[in-house]
């Protein structure tokens, strides 16, 4: 190799070490949340998947990954070219977070994108649903996704927000949009409804059918800790209170600094009738908290599998060491106390769960609309079939959802 | 643990696996590239990097990344705690990406946030530089990045640029703004300019002390396939036809398909005058291709850390096994032949590289701006002081080079 072929490999390469490319069985197809050019791992018609990681120093791989893909983990058998490889059965269609256990340790596949989930970058995989391209990028016009930063008093820190703008945005500069606030899960970040969720390919899909008025929408970090405070360890056995002052610093952000600077921003319509907001799992628990405790400011209300805890408001723990009943009088600090008077000022309150996730979840959400609807509260309960905690489960949400909004 | 605190820590936390958090040196900080609370790698005063993992079952871990981090890759040693750990020798300032070798494998860091380079999603580690705060996000106006969709009929598929637009874009909604198209280098993508190498905030920062016209910035993807071939295989050995090949069909996505699409969509000044094009490494090969092709369509060109290959645009290889020379009058097709035409009607040549870069590429670069210089035609060469093939060099090429536009 001659001088100048050196240049361009070492332009064209850099240093790094080259994907394993490993044997695949046939016909099945590379996931589209591979990167450029990765064909493993890839999935059958059957929807099993082929996962597969060169390691001939390892003494032990294992795939693992969310609730769609199986039971798992699924141990990797070794071949004479030191690719370890197994064909998963066939998992549950949408995305589905997995991961290597490379030697005891969980280690991205090389091979994958990685989206922020569980607290750091995670690799994913997009399985197919047959029939379903509603969040599929299509031939339609496409709004935009803009990253817009934005300095919080409240943390002390810069926070960025991903703003969605709906096609015709740029064209009309005299137009003005209602705004849907759409916030992520735990362990995600403000990126997790776009990349993961392909909220923006969803919500082009259904303005482009007429399905769906267009709106902005507002995907913010769901984290916020009071300038001055040591960060909140929030995990298992955390109390009430922590939990509490957690998402009251987060609510203020949201109502006090984030509204204010996209409406300063962007052409909305500034009051609560043209105002939504929803999120998933820590983001539904933290929307109940924060929309009921200012309906001044929304009108459109969506949990998306987020545990419904009646409590939460008041940091205080439940008696004893069962279940929590939903009591539509005293739930969320009386918000639903007055069932006409919320259902004429709340234009909608949805609450979503896949039929495949836990008990946990199932019976709080569940069980906290039948109160609801008991109580003469108007709750729209939506069931994803099929789907478990999951990000399959919350495109369908946002699918159904949205179309309702700001008529 | 009762139910809902079980609920509580299942919303929370996922089902995945903790980051390791490990003991750390004191007076360290952690690296503002760790993702979210993870105090490890954490970078000394002295610019020593600490690393670290949770490996209990392997039986070896070493760090190795880009030229900054030092000569590496570092062999790392297992404590009682089953953590591994190393302090690296004082690093380069700037970004570094980096990855472990775990029992031979190269894994990322969980406590990373991820970049995307050598094709895949890497981890990265930011030092910083005393007294640099060019690239910091600072308290001034902050235009947006946005995500901006577009079919591709010369590739057959969907392609997604990424969109700077100036602080003052939407309060000026009939000023229209020139337009500078900066591309990163191989085995990344259109992320790399904004997560790695802080255009963005370079450019606010420019703007808002008036050393910088306001511009909008367009960052696409480097890669093109004409629709219905296979992709090329590009890497150690290939040949130039097939450079040729893949520059070309970038080219003809770039001239043909993203410009008029830019235009269509922003508030641009679409004229030869008001459109610059800049790379680096691979993008800055590219850019000469492309923008010596086409002077009809820009008048300001950069290459940052591009390799100059004089007849990359024939396809031909060079002539037995020494450097090709740089003739000025046949180089790039004789885009240079005439200097005094080419002055009046190339507004900015600009030539940049670091001088810790390899002899490769410094002896390609600097021995065309000689070349150039002595032919007569206008060259800015600049080099980054003590920065190797880096991002480090290629932000301060854009904090000097963005001023010299469109005046």
């Amino acid at each position: 190799m001659n001088q100048w072929a050196l240049i361009l490999a070492a332009a064209i390469l850099g240093s790094g070490a080259a994907i394993a490319r490993a044997s695949e069985p046939e016909a099945a197809s590379p996931a589209e949340s591979n990167v450029r050019g990765a064909p493993s791992p890839n999935i059958g018609a059957d929807r099993t998947i082929h996962f597969s990681l060169k390691a001939p120093e390892a003494n032990s791989v294992q795939v693992a990954g969310g609730d769609g893909l199986g039971a798992g983990p699924f141990p990797m058998t070794k071949g004479a070219d030191g690719v370890w490889s197994v064909t998963t059965p066939p998992a549950v269609p949408g995305f589905h977070y997995y991961w290597f256990v490379l030697d005891g340790v969980s280690v991205n596949d090389p091979a994958s994108q990685t989206y922020f989930g569980y607290g750091k970058e995670t690799s994913g995989i997009e399985v197919p649903e047959a029939g379903a391209d509603f969040y599929a990028i299509r031939d339609v016009p496409h709004g935009e996704v803009r990253a817009k930063w934005y300095f919080s008093r409240m943390t002390g820190a810069w926070r960025r927000a991903l703003v969605y703008t709906p096609p015709d945005y740029e064209k009309n500069p005299k137009r003005r949009y209602p705004v849907l606030i759409l916030q992520h899960g735990a362990g995600e970040d403000e990126t997790g409804w776009t990349r993961q969720g392909r909220a923006n390919f969803i919500l082009d899909n259904l303005m482009a059918a007429g399905e769906a008025v267009p709106m902005i929408v507002v995907m913010d970090c769901g984290y916020a800790n009071k300038a001055g405070t040591a960060p909140l360890a929030i995990g298992p056995g955390v109390s009430r209170e922590t939990i509490r002052i957690a998402f009251r610093t987060f609510e203020d952000v949201i109502v006090h600094e984030l509204i204010p600077m996209i409406d300063a921003a962007y052409r909305t319509m500034p009051d609560r009738d043209h105002r939504a907001m929803a999120g998933l799992s820590m983001g539904g628990m933290q929307n109940l908290f924060v929309t009921l405790h200012h309906l001044d400011r929304f009108s459109y209300i969506g949990s998306f599998s987020g545990p419904v805890i009646p409590g939460i408001n008041t940091g205080r723990e439940p008696q004893g060491n069962t279940p929590e009943e939903f009591d539509s009088k005293t739930a969320y600090e009386g918000a639903f106390a007055d069932p006409r008077a919320f259902n004429k000022r709340v234009k909608l309150l949805w609450l979503g769960v896949g039929t495949a996730e836990s008990p946990m979840f199932r019976s709080s959400i569940s069980s906290a609309a039948t109160a609801l609807q008991r109580a003469g509260v108007d709750v729209v309960y939506f069931e994803s079939p099929g789907t478990a905690h999951e990000w399959q489960s919350w495109r369908r949400d946002l699918n159904e959802f949205a179309p309702r909004l700001f008529h």
